[in-house]
């Protein structure tokens, strides 16, 4: 290392040859689709066992099912009970959202959970359907088909987009493209839930108020309108309160005077009855929700509350005949286990646009739910998940799901959380659960019959309260203002807009974002902190730069095109701030130390700008080194030829050797140096 | 720090309260829009100083013309009529490649030069039109309408396209989205100029062997088509030919013997006197530039090249009556300067859809080209250029171009290196060129009536021999497979599908790479270089981890929600082989630090998987700690409560002070930790 001075305090900077690109690529590959090194447990194993191993790896309930025994058996029972319980109300209610015949509610959450129960990876998670993704599905389908003019083909789509979501999570799971949920972040979810939420609970007051005819499009703005002008529409044209309508529309003047005026005139098609008997049982719900949230081992209640609201409605409308005081219910539920629907569904070209969209936006929005929750659960009990093993189960219980007149269904957050608080221990409660429905199918599915639609509401709006989550939205607010940003988009979106575009707005945003981190990664200068070998971010511990005439700058990450010209652009100017901080000579920058440490990557165009930057600097007079590149980018930067150069002697392990050797040469020839800065 | 041996030598982690959020915004925004800090030059000053450097700043030739001299005039005269010479045949040449009269191309080189010299903060960029944006402009508008037929409209939807672009380039430079431009890599603009160089070259066949009837499209397939079967469709219909013409659509049996058969086929409808003329054409052109390349101090001969092969073609075509002999010629020129064109401006629905994307694509091709040449000349002679302000200075010059007859201008490679090496000292050799335009408008214009296409398609062709860069698309294969791959798609898509699908593509790439990086950040495990301080990669350093139980990870940057479910796997599975490792005690981990030095930015999502964890860690008896957190990511660290939840005194400013404690608690507290580490 020439120009350097005590040569044995210095470290050397490991120059071995770059690796193959086979190994880089490999190595990448295994980075990007297998992360969690699954093949791992197959080192050194005879092939047998190794056989074994795969079919365990693969078919999860092999793994599980042997060292089954009753102990385990009797908490999934308990759990398996409770979510079935859970399972009946819940699947009639998002039928309805979904606009298919309640019994096909029931029917998903049969057959589901037993596919789930042999390939799923996850312990805690519990199948079913959910309100989100059924009100998505039925939206999009609607645009082609009405539930109400066409109803079995309508069904018949529903299941075909189910078929389709199916096939895409087994395609995403077998191409292990798990990273695809990864784009939905956090913030993003807790917006459009949010969202999602509100227009759900107030597409229900159809059913509180019991209204006979209601809009089939989603956003806030329409469905308020339907609400409080759902007279025929004749009656409103010729009518004053088109006005305000309009100025409602345009949401301008919407204040209470305004609601209290239009509930004046619309109060005539809604039926009081209905209304009271809702607001009774969203009462109930709540309070039950309050005690679980009071005492968590009272979860029970609440896990119970839709079933009892269920059953109390179907026999209240059964002795009071309510269907005749304008209090609609379900309507006969035939007998029977799933009938075969492989014959139903419907590829033909018309619909095939509204089935694929319907499918795969449906599909990645339940994927990353059941994903999430399974993860979080995993997480608690010190577990594992697999994420695309998990899309492999969901698809295909999805796929064959639309076999069997099943529709869309994942492990919903309400569901699988009251199955592990009931403290199950395996998939084994799914299969409990799905037991329950057979027997319901078989034996009570006409009782129910008579559930009132306005109980229902009630079990849906108690379920989507939950689902609107201020702390959290004000959290992001406290933590991360662009965080916010993401999620309030993602909610206003599906609010006003539509979900779909609530969704893309919010994923679009979260991309933007991303992208925007990378072309402006942030680049510090690093001043010594006192009596230490340390070299921090001088804007975090303000110090003195105590080599006068060198400048440590540390680096973002990654160096790439799309920040490149950017990068440039701040060293330079960092170099101009710093000659002009005093211009007493001590102030003239000699050289400039990169420290890449923190640089993971860097491309093509990235390694042509440090050479850029290298040759503006010579010009300057400012020697240039850099510092503790990382493996992969030392490659580049030798492969590029960069280092040549550059010159090894230019590349330290420590921002201390290059200081040091700095210091040396600054005193080995200090006229020539000034000589070089007087240029600059 | 509760649970740390010798305190005297632990250094303090700065934990002062976090900055305001208006304070960070505002440094973001500086930093994503002002990374030059254009206003660092207004601090204190008066007033009137302040004003007049504003005016400076916005209006650049207020900064130099006030300095000009006799002196720098001299050059800039040489250069200004050299890049004239140039000007001239570039300018009618392009102009036949967008399909528009010649004399247009002639009018760009006349108005756009002034503008650019009042705004343009760029010494050596030489304004001119550019062959890439040319034929992709022309391209876009003949799918709507044929400049054949219907010339004028055609000409004013190029005016209109022309105005679009420069009313884009403007609003992107006063929003200060030079970024947008930061998106088109060093390989998409390597691939993109390659394919495009090619579909040139093939394109100016036509001209070479004096075609008349020739295709619309631009992609390699149809062009060749074009060129071998350019007699009337009938021809070929009832002809064994076509069978070849198919299989050479598949380019499958295209080899030598093929193109002589199709060669003797066809011949009938070339023109060998226009063949011949060419090639001695290209070969003294491609001579010229050999002898530029041999001694770059006869770069004016490569300059002069150009002008000599229409001068001498038009003296030629005008004694030999070559138009009699097959050999086409551009046509009348009428005298004159550029008519008024903005009434001519079409903004009518039914074209506005091709004009808007042809300005747009065309804007931001040639925004990149004219930034980045003037970058790369500012880099050299040590200078700035403000991409945003350059945008302005483009954007103005083409409204105004719109206005007056001009088509799509910018700062070409080409020119402005001549303008460059013919040693230009300001702007004021555009106005040269001007001038000289102007003259050529006023007098000479007519004389080039004469001039040969075919000459003018050797000239296209040795330009465009100049821009297929084999040596760089080498480079980047043999350094980055990656971006290898983004020029290679770019150049084939350009090729074979259209060039903006090309550009499309070959960007697309870019993006999908960098999200791809973002969501897989390098995780790598540290080990102690002997008798150092300093940790580095165990894969770059290979060495033991000396404190057995501690296992140290440093993190790729940043922390987002794309990539924090890899995260989260990575880290659990470093755990996972460590402990495996070996089964003796040693290897039981009992301390996680990790060193987030590098991590440059954290979102809510990060956060949260941070804590979770720890959470998981905590179950695992396994004490997690972070190392050197920079500023932004510990201020959203700390206002999320995590610091509070992992505790101060586990939060260390290098990795020396976190192993130091974490030896002394191993010590201080073993029996626990052993009992702990049993749980895990």
């Amino acid at each position: 290392m020439t120009g350097v001075g005590s040569s044995q305090t210095v470290h050397k900077v490991n120059f071995s040859p770059p690796r193959s690109f086979s190994t880089v690529l490999k190595s990448a590959l295994k980075e990007t689709f297998f992360p969690d090194d699954p093949f791992k447990q197959f080192e050194n194993e005879s092939r047998k066992k190794r056989a074994k191993k795969a079919i365990q790896y693969f078919i999860p309930i092999f793994e599980w099912l042997p060292k089954y025994n009753f102990q385990l058996f009797k908490f999934d029972l308990l759990a398996g009970i409770t979510i079935a319980s859970l399972a009946i109300p819940q699947g009639i209610s998002y039928a309805k959202l979904a606009n298919i015949p309640a019994i096909v509610g029931l029917y998903s959450s049969f057959v589901p959970p037993l596919i789930y129960a042999v390939f799923g990876s996850s312990k805690h998670l519990a199948v079913g359907t959910v309100a989100a993704s059924s009100l998505l599905m039925g939206s999009t389908i609607e645009e082609k088909v009405s539930p109400t003019t066409d109803p079995t083909l309508y069904l018949n789509l529903v299941f075909t987009a189910t078929f389709f979501a199916g096939i895409f999570e087994t395609a995403l799971g077998v191409l292990r493209l798990g990273i695809v949920v990864d784009f939905l972040s956090h913030s993003t979810i807790t917006g459009f839930m949010g969202g999602t939420a509100i227009i759900i609970i107030l597409q229900q007051l159809k059913g509180i108020f019991g209204l006979t005819h209601f809009t089939t499009k989603t956003d806030v703005v329409s469905v308020l309108h339907a609400v409080f002008a759902n007279r025929s529409e004749v009656r409103i044209h010729n009518f004053p309160i088109l006005s305000y309508i309009l100025a409602l529309k345009t949401s301008k003047f919407f204040g209470t005077h305004m609601a209290r005026h239009l509930l004046s005139l619309t109060l005539a098609t809604w039926r009081w009855e209905s209304a009271v008997l809702g607001i009774i049982y969203l009462a109930f719900l709540m309070f039950c929700r309050y005690l679980k949230k009071k005492n968590p081992r009272l979860f029970w209640v609440s896990a119970m509350a839709p079933l009892v609201t269920v059953v109390t409605g179907c026999l209240f409308a059964y002795f009071t005949h309510a269907e005749k005081h304008g209090i609609q219910i379900v309507g006969d539920l035939k007998k029977g286990l799933n009938p075969i629907s492989i014959k139903d569904l419907n590829f033909s070209s018309e619909y095939l646009g509204a089935t694929l969209k319907a499918g795969i936006i449906t599909a990645i929005l339940s994927m990353s739910e059941g994903i999430a929750i399974g993860r979080s659960f995993a997480i608690m009990t010190n577990q594992q998940t697999d994420g695309n093993k998990e899309m492999l189960a969901f698809g295909l219980m999805n796929i064959v799901g639309s076999f069997t007149s099943c529709y869309l269904t994942t492990g919903p957050f309400s569901k699988s959380a009251v199955n592990f608080s009931a403290g199950c221990k395996t998939a084994m409660s799914n299969v409990v659960m799905s037991l329950c429905m057979m027997l319901t199918l078989l034996v009570l599915a006409p009782l129910f019959k008579y559930t009132p639609l306005v109980a229902l509401s009630a079990i849906i709006i108690s379920a989507m309260l939950g689902l609107i989550d201020y702390e959290e939205a004000y959290r992001l607010f406290k933590v991360d203002k662009f965080d916010f940003v993401i999620c309030m988009s993602g909610m206003i979106g599906v609010a006003f807009i539509s979900m779909d575009i609530g969704l893309l707005i919010s994923v679009g945003l979260a991309i933007v974002r991303a992208l925007l981190y990378i072309s402006r990664p942030a680049t510090t200068k690093l001043v010594k902190i006192p009596n230490s070998s340390l070299y921090r971010d001088v804007e975090q511990y303000p110090g003195e730069n105590e080599v006068p005439g060198v400048l440590v700058l540390q680096m973002g990450s990654p160096i790439y095109f799309a920040n490149c010209s950017y990068i440039k652009e701040r060293i330079l100017r960092y170099i101009r701030d710093e000659q002009s901080v005093a211009d007493g000579k001590a102030n003239i920058i000699e050289h400039l130390l990169l420290d890449l440490g923190g640089v993971t990557s860097i491309d093509m165009t990235g390694v042509e700008t440090l050479s850029e930057i290298r040759r503006n600097l010579e010009l300057k007079g400012i020697k240039m080194a850099i510092i503790d590149p990382r493996i992969n980018v030392l490659e580049k930067l030798t492969i590029a030829k960069f280092i040549d150069v550059l010159g090894k002697e230019f590349v330290f392990l420590s921002i201390e050797d290059a200081i040091e050797s700095c210091r040396f040469m600054l005193n080995e020839s200090k006229e020539k140096i000034n000589g070089d800065s007087n240029l600059a």
